[in-house]
């Protein structure tokens, strides 16, 4: 046994291997077009790529003894051995004793090829080599050659021959509203019904009893309003249920192996089973995201119930924060349960709207996600499905600063995670990409926003042109370039000069931008001239990305961050660089106020997740519209969440200083805090914080830390704990 | 009926619409990984791509009445009128009356999105546009912005709405073998069956009369030999039959509609009759290549048969060639049966092996099918195909040469076709793949071959290095800078300079490979230094693509060409090239004589249709080897038709001086024959000739042509037969 436990051990354990990225182009592909808006299939206006139709999936090794291999591939596939095509596709294959390669290549047009190969001691895993173009042809003796660019197999964990990449679904568990109000229609013959189910939540609506036929309208509402108001919300369904039998299918079915008991509420028996869906069951087609659910129907209905969807989570792996504050409790709560609403296939922006992959967004979602759950693999998925494909024909969601966040959110995994083998995946995307940017500069090198180019910053209330070359936009250019030259020294290509290019750029916008007297980096130039409009963006991403000195920052701090005649800014997802810079600058206390204040007003407004756009001065339904829209406003929006990462990274004040946490500082700070206590993840565990007046203690996993204290460094070793009282 | 007719001429009927080359590039995938050797699939061994999975289509147009379309979609798709999205998605919507854009989106990850509308007024052609990436985003006000790029929509002739493009297939028709023969298989219980078909063919076999159960062994053969080798035949089924019932599928199911009436062969009654396939039938899964089928099976079996498969011909608008000799008349013959033979979903080489695309291949499939069928949806299909999409990350089936017939396939359809549409429509990914030649030359500007590419030029016997800068790769990429530069000007890009690119090379390759002593141009050059050998193949494209004078031309020819020092060419691949340089040096005798001795060979070895390659001196089933397999040579493929070429082009004289022959050239040369007489397909119609000693008639569909006739020059109108006698 354990012999044969090393052996697997030496070889690798079988799982089903695809070209790398190509599950997440084709995923991203699924879960893009799936959004509806009122009824109506909504997909992104950007280009969607695909996976390679064809791969070649290869090993080479030596055999101590003969293993007959089995074979299962999503595609048709053949079998090479040692340059010999066997015959048809074979399900088991016996490879002889001594040195052979294996060779593979697999057809897909609809899913992603992928293949599966379990044996003794062959077995498919990312040892394997993948490609999607060998060049191996063979001339007119017989002689193969080839040429091509082989990388190594992408995987998950899909580590069972029954468990195709291309059946992966997220997992459901039912749940039921908490309550269901009779609603008058106006309809003759027609019932209405408003399910609450208590809080923000995203699956299935389920309806059990059905009798009768016709047509069942179900509204979706973030809010009591929203469901209400037919004409209006954002999101239902129409489903029409036949006199014989109710048919409306649904991708849970697959992975819903849970039976749901019957529990009474309002007198009626919700009860959901959606596999198989009885005759008399009713299960929506597609999840959604709502509170609130209102049904008008003339069907019979006895029980009103969800489905609930999520990406199952490590709760041991987890970040964690309690302090002697409760409000500041809840709102990291809050913000824990808005980014697992959202982290699902990928980290979306929002689970009722856009449900898309928004990097500016994604790029937040992952430094929240390194404070909560450290799911490394949805970072990368969502990393991969962002940058999609060659050529490049625009920026990562048509946004000029969300490319650039793109290469910022390269920077911040490989020091979150330490993982270079996923830099050494994305660098030849991250160098075409950056061609794509560089090629588009202008005279000064600078990134100049062309007609076909979004240039996004913020959603701003006051007027603030983004025409021109943005003091913004140059920052985060600058911190492109940065991370392509620390990637590009990590996988060891010399052939650049990015961080020549860097250099150059950020003396020139330093030039160009600073304004000594203001004390401040000015807005933008545009046809030559100077806007001398201040706004926090550039000067709280100066800070952030680490492009000032302290003389700077206070500087900025004085004469921008802190001056109540710049503009404020009104949304979570500026107010997080906003907030960050702060802590940077040590105002803590005033942070933790900032968020009682901001969060804490949500909370008071009747959130139950975040919102994309909080004004405090707004009252009731005002708080739901956007867009020009009553209810388009999302109220489950990830970057609403950042007080779990300014909490766990500026409260507890852990934070890695080399990749990976192999070494990293702990630097609690209470601001107006009692005590505070808490974990967060890492590569290797976690790491414990307990902070009070006079008191840290601190108990790591792993790495090497440092307990910062006052002027006191102290040396942190692994499963130690360590106390330190001062 | 009258103003419905001109109602609909003016909006266009309605036809599947899809993104322009999308649907090509996907019935690619399918083509070229539907290739087997010896019962493993075989894809092709560079880069596949795909279609685009989102597209969206639009129209903007002003009604007079308000319009009630049918939509059909291949995909999930939605609907917006102005700007405003439709609920779900619809099969019927009335457009109201008066200024309206309709833009529908359709997503498909496994076909190409492709949608029909058809109404009154408002029908899908190609007066929508499509895009991949409309860029259209809304502001937090509601606003919408966008930047796409916008296409005209792709089709072809799929004009009914249950006519899907996905499921477009070849037609089939029934055949029947010459002779069965019951071969001895010296198996217990065992029977074998060989049919011939009489001459090389293509389709389904179909097996009539089943009983028992068991395997179903089918060997192919081209030849006897190779039917009868089951260890080295190049193309097998193996077929299990279940006792209950025959299962096996087919593609051709679907298209076939035709009973196929009992017909006596052998005592026996072949009988096929796919659709339904009954239980006592088998067809095989996938369209082979042979003339012989073996047969082993422990099954009863009635008959043997066949479902040829075929692109459908319009004789009507073919070319034809009769002449005084009979033998030049049957190798016409066979080269029109090759030619029908490899002109499928596109043009391939062979249909036994490779059953791909090659771009060389098709360069001179194309010039003889402007000479036999005129099928110029068959070229642009094959030529999107090829292309495939950004980026480039290889030549052309990896082949440099390839890449440069690529670019001289767009000059010729243009010269024949005069379809300036198709220029403006592939010349972005011209210009891409141009770049990627340019980006690969050396400092002098050369195309030299990189250790990824594969320098082809031809199968040749004798030693001929094809490593550094060969002349003939120049001579190559001269002309497709001349091509860029001929399209570029077309389409008014004045922002390029191919044309001064392509002056300067070929003042370089003159200049460097140019031997006055020698009358020739040399070799190559690699690592500085001059392989001086002299080869045929760059003298014979400086003739072709007219980069030479008379004078050199008449050297190269005395020199080179006829020259009996300089090594023979020995496929017909470049005996094509090679013959057509004798012509155009006024060599028209010894071109026959030269068709009637190599070609008339093969005829007299048995060839039923023309070779890959043929050495003379070669006996029995010597010609059937290649690429060190005994069965290896492509007995259908299409280079070897060239006849069909040159006799047109070269014997009845019918060559297009515009583009689409809007003005052409009739000069016949009778050469040893005493009459010659046919027609040449253009886009007009025909152009007939008939010659004979002293008198030449000519009558045209269109065009203005210019008979020329020793010296005379008589003007040819359209639809007006001239004679002149001399």
């Amino acid at each position: 046994m354990a012999k044969r436990y090393n052996r697997l051990a030496a070889q690798g354990t079988a799982t089903w291997i695809w070209f790398p990225g190509d599950w997440e182009i084709w995923l991203g592909n699924r879960f893009n077009n799936r959004r509806t808006e009122r009824g109506a299939m909504f997909p992104p206006f950007w280009k969607q790529d695909s996976h390679w139709p064809t791969v070649e999936f290869s090993k080479s090794f030596v055999l101590e003894k003969e293993d007959t291999i089995t074979i299962a591939a999503e595609g048709d596939y053949n079998l090479m051995l040692d340059g010999k095509l066997q015959f048809g596709m074979p399900r088991t294959f016996t490879v002889p004793t001594g040195e052979h390669r294996l060779a593979l290549k697999v057809h897909n047009q609809a899913t992603p090829p992928a293949i599966f190969i379990k044996g003794d001691t062959v077995n498919t895993n990312e040892t394997w080599l993948a490609t999607y173009e060998d060049k191996i042809w063979i001339d007119e003796n017989g002689q193969a050659h080839g040429s091509g660019i082989y990388v190594p197999a992408g995987r998950w964990r899909f580590d069972d021959i029954n468990r195709r990449p291309s059946q992966w679904r997220l997992e459901v568990e039912p749940a039921n509203p908490t309550c269901v109000e009779e609603m008058p229609t106006g309809r003759e013959g027609v019932q209405g019904y408003l399910a609450d189910f208590g809080r923000e939540t995203m699956g299935y609506v389920v309806l059990g009893g059905l009798s009768g036929s016709g047509s069942v309208e179900i509204y979706y509402g973030e809010s009591r309003e929203e469901a209400l108001d037919k004409d209006h919300c954002e999101t239902l369904d129409i489903l029409n249920v036949e006199p014989t039998s109710v048919s409306a299918e649904s991708d849970a079915h697959q992975n819903c192996d849970k039976e749901i008991a019957p529990h009474p509420h309002h007198g009626n028996a919700p009860c959901a089973t959606p596999r198989p869906a009885s005759a008399s069951q009713l299960l929506t087609p597609e999840a959604k995201a709502f509170r609130f659910v209102y049904i008008e129907t003339p069907l019979h209905i006895d029980s009103i119930a969800m489905l609930y969807e999520y990406l199952p989570v490590d709760e041991e792996h987890s970040g964690s924060f309690r302090c002697s504050d409760a409000e500041l409790n809840r709102i990291w709560d809050v913000g824990a349960r808005t980014m697992d609403l959202t982290t699902r296939e990928f980290f979306l922006d929002g689970i009722k709207r856009d449900r898309w992959t928004w990097s500016g967004d994604a790029v937040q979602s992952y430094l929240m996600n390194y404070f909560l759950r450290f799911d490394s693999d949805c970072v990368k998925r969502t990393i991969r499905q962002l940058r999609g494909k060659d050529p490049v024909t625009a920026h990562v969601n048509t946004i000029m600063d969300y490319t650039f966040y793109w290469f910022r959110s390269m920077a911040d995994y490989y020091l979150y995670s330490g993982d270079a083998d996923f830099v050494r995946e994305m660098y030849p995307r991250m160098q075409t990409l950056m061609d794509y940017c560089l090629s588009r500069t202008d005279d000064n090198g600078m990134a100049a926003g062309r007609p076909d180019d979004w240039i996004f910053v913020d959603w701003v209330d006051f007027p603030m042109h983004k025409r021109g070359v943005l003091c913004f936009e140059q920052i985060l250019f600058c911190q492109a370039l940065d991370t392509m030259a620390q990637c590009a020294e990590l996988v060891g290509d010399t052939h650049q000069n990015y961080a020549a290019l860097a250099l150059q750029l950020w003396s020139r916008v330093k030039a160009m931008f600073w304004d000594p007297q203001a004390h401040a980096f000015l807005h933008a130039v545009e046809d030559g001239t100077m806007n001398r409009m201040i706004t926090k963006f550039p000067n709280m991403f100066a800070i952030i990305y680490g492009y000032v000195g302290d003389d700077e920052r206070r500087d900025i701090m004085e004469h921008v961050m802190l001056n109540p005649d710049v503009e404020r800014i009104t949304t979570p997802y500026m107010r997080f660089y906003e907030l960050e810079a702060l802590c940077m600058d040590g105002r803590q206390s005033d942070v933790i106020r900032e968020i009682k204040d901001y969060w804490g007003g949500m909370l008071r407004a009747g959130a139950t997740s975040f919102w994309e756009k909080y004004i405090p001065e707004e009252q009731g339904a005002q708080h739901l519209a956007m867009y020009g829209r009553p209810y388009g406003k999302s109220l489950c929006h990830a970057w609403g969440a950042s007080p779990v990462y300014l909490l766990g990274k500026y409260i507890l004040g852990v934070r890695p200083t080399q990749p990976g946490y192999a070494e990293y500082e702990v630097c609690p700070s209470l601001g107006t805090l009692e005590w505070v206590e808490g974990a967060v993840p890492t590569p290797f565990g976690l790491i414990r914080v307990k902070a009070s007046a006079g008191s840290v203690t601190v108990l790591s996993d792993g790495g090497r830390g440092t307990l910062i204290a006052g002027d006191r460094r102290i040396a942190i070793e692994a499963e130690t704990p360590i106390t330190y009282t001062y």
